[in-house]
């Protein structure tokens, strides 16, 4: 698949997501009258949809990353060479401000909200690196043991990281930033930003660990997608 | 499969999309005193549980389009001839009519209730296109990557639809001129409807573009269903 | 398979069936503080997510009909001979009505409260045609085409007539006879039972003219399972 | 598959597991303003995406049993023996112990809270009885009709018996013990543990016999996964 197009399928992968993650939370927190349970359960579950979409439909083009964490994981495993990952991670990083952007276009809201929704602190941090570490577990295993299933996999999870982790599971270095534009649901105020990803890419880390363990030696996962 | 039976499951499908649509809304609205939350999740739900069957169980009969924007695209991706797409459309306005008057007689409501619900303005527009564009790529992409997975991958996104666009996603012409026919809470003001329907088809157009970029030449997508 | 392990899965099926209807029914209305929307979702999910598991792990022993709309079906397509269809009907009725008492058993209710509410009235009647109309089309027509899905097929659908009919879609005989047995959320009328019945078997045959119609001759669906 | 390696899926997934439960609890009733219902609902969805993905990334290593009851049922079946079931359950206690701490300390909660929520009496044990007599009954079942589906179905299963039983379904007596550590929404008096894991085993043991029943002679379930 030449570069062209696996990068035109991160674009477009990434903004779809973001419009959705910021989107549905924007339409959630304005019928529930207050009940954020609510708005949480539908974010959660658009999410979990277009995931499984977008991932179904992409994967056989660029592998449907859509996040830096699993870019970078993908690079540290070889899979992928230095330029390729810099070029996805640059492209995951501009698609996803551009889906925070359609997502206020669509709902008359101005397209520009640098966050002020506070997300610091260590339990915050736990958070993300438990909700990134898993998320990379279920890819790496899910890739050895279910190839075909990681749309569904990838979707339940993130679905239940809403959920269990105090954080809302960013887990995605370009989504934390892109969510960083928005005051809306969805947001995070710019100063967390570094923090989240910190604790991302942790998470990722250790998720490699743990993988080498369960699976022996760590092999190349092209049969992903 | 003869003509006459692809333009039943045409019928028969579009009839039970719009009666769940518009009926499962309504039931929406009376369960959840004035939490419009609860009965969109429901009235999402609902509409995805019903597309996957739909699509299942009659996509082998008629592609089960149910949507004038699949079937023109399929139309001008050279899948049908221009009479054949013609009497689909046909079919499925007609049919979309009368799964309206189905949800109403199931309510006890009046048949006809010409809608009172403005959906106008540029990011309504805007969500029409998205989530049509959406919707077309869902299926171009899913007829190449993974035929068997498309009713699946509708429901899921129509479900997100839903929720991620400003519009609540109606995403098909034939839905659009039908749900003007009730003042429930999928309805629409028939003023409202030729704007829609203009987004709509715009969406599609995009969809066919893009689709094009990622895929190399387009092909028919004859393994669908 | 011998008839008295068909029997015992019919039993097992149709009781634990029964038990989710009314058990879940019970819990979400005790947890819901009056906003029924939300105890029909639960509902409505936990009976899909039931008939999902007996549909898949009891189909291959009994076929999984836990239904006299659905038995009677395959006894008028020749499909079971009547002695057959006439001992899984009883078996359905008693194993129902034992499933209510469970439920009640589990939340610490009377086990027999005859039914107080009231669903009577030709909406209702159409509702109910048109909900076993669509379940009994759902399984003839995916047992055609994709006999692997129809567990997900009958768990989507009921999810979605769960909501989209104005009686919550019994679209079963026996479950409406067992339904007359409490007062709680899922409960009927016995008065209201007969009509409910009448409706149902008029919509079962419905869809076996419209299966008809749609798949041309009838021809067994042993593949079934 | 060495044996540590197996130890080591077993206690990932269970910490995991109960981090789900208990983390989605706290975050379910932080957001729904004291509707328990759509804590509920949130709850059990987040459990069931997690336990499907963590069966279908973990079962081909471990077989994912997380849970004494089903330990010990293979182990009655002839399916491992006595030390590796052992290891197992002391692996599964110790680990549903260290998901509740995570989740905790995700959520800035004491780490060690003696639960304070009574679940006693014989509604409770029924209930607990008839929840893990389901669950055994799904993977016995299910592991000889349908093994690749044993992750869908072990999660639909458990969100609808979260949901028609009075006790929210344990069904797990590490997950039991575990959740008697915390005050929070998932919670359980530690005097109320004995009851529960005995009604527990009490239904694992009858799904084997009915099991039987169904299946004729038990046979090894090493299609398993």
């Amino acid at each position: 698949m030449p570069l062209h197009r696996r990068l035109l399928a991160e674009a477009l992968g990434t903004m779809l997501l973001l419009a959705a993650v910021v989107g549905s939370g924007i339409m959630g927190v304005a019928l529930s009258n207050g009940n954020d349970g609510i708005a949480l359960l539908a974010n959660a579950a658009a999410t979990a949809g277009m995931l499984y979409v977008l991932i179904e439909t992409l994967g056989p083009i660029s592998g449907a990353h859509f996040n830096p964490a699993v870019t970078l994981a993908m690079r540290l495993r070889g899979e992928m060479s230095s330029a390729h990952a810099a070029a996805y991670i640059v492209v995951q990083v501009l698609a996803a401000i551009a889906g925070v952007l359609l997502a206020h276009a669509m709902f008359e809201q101005a397209l520009l909200q640098p966050g002020t929704r506070v997300r610091s602190g260590g339990a915050q941090w736990l958070s993300e690196g438990v909700a990134t570490c898993g998320l990379l577990l279920t890819i790496l295993l899910g890739v050895r043991h279910r190839p075909k299933a990681i749309p569904a996999l990838v979707a339940a999870y993130i679905f239940a990281a809403y959920w269990f982790t105090a954080s809302t599971s960013f887990a995605n270095p370009a989504v934390t930033m892109a969510r960083s534009l928005t005051q809306t649901f969805a947001g995070i105020r710019p100063d967390d930003v570094a923090g989240f990803v910190f604790a991302q890419f942790a998470g990722m880390l250790l998720a490699i660990g743990i993988a080498t363990l369960l699976l022996g030696r760590s092999e190349p996962a092209s049969a992903r997608g």
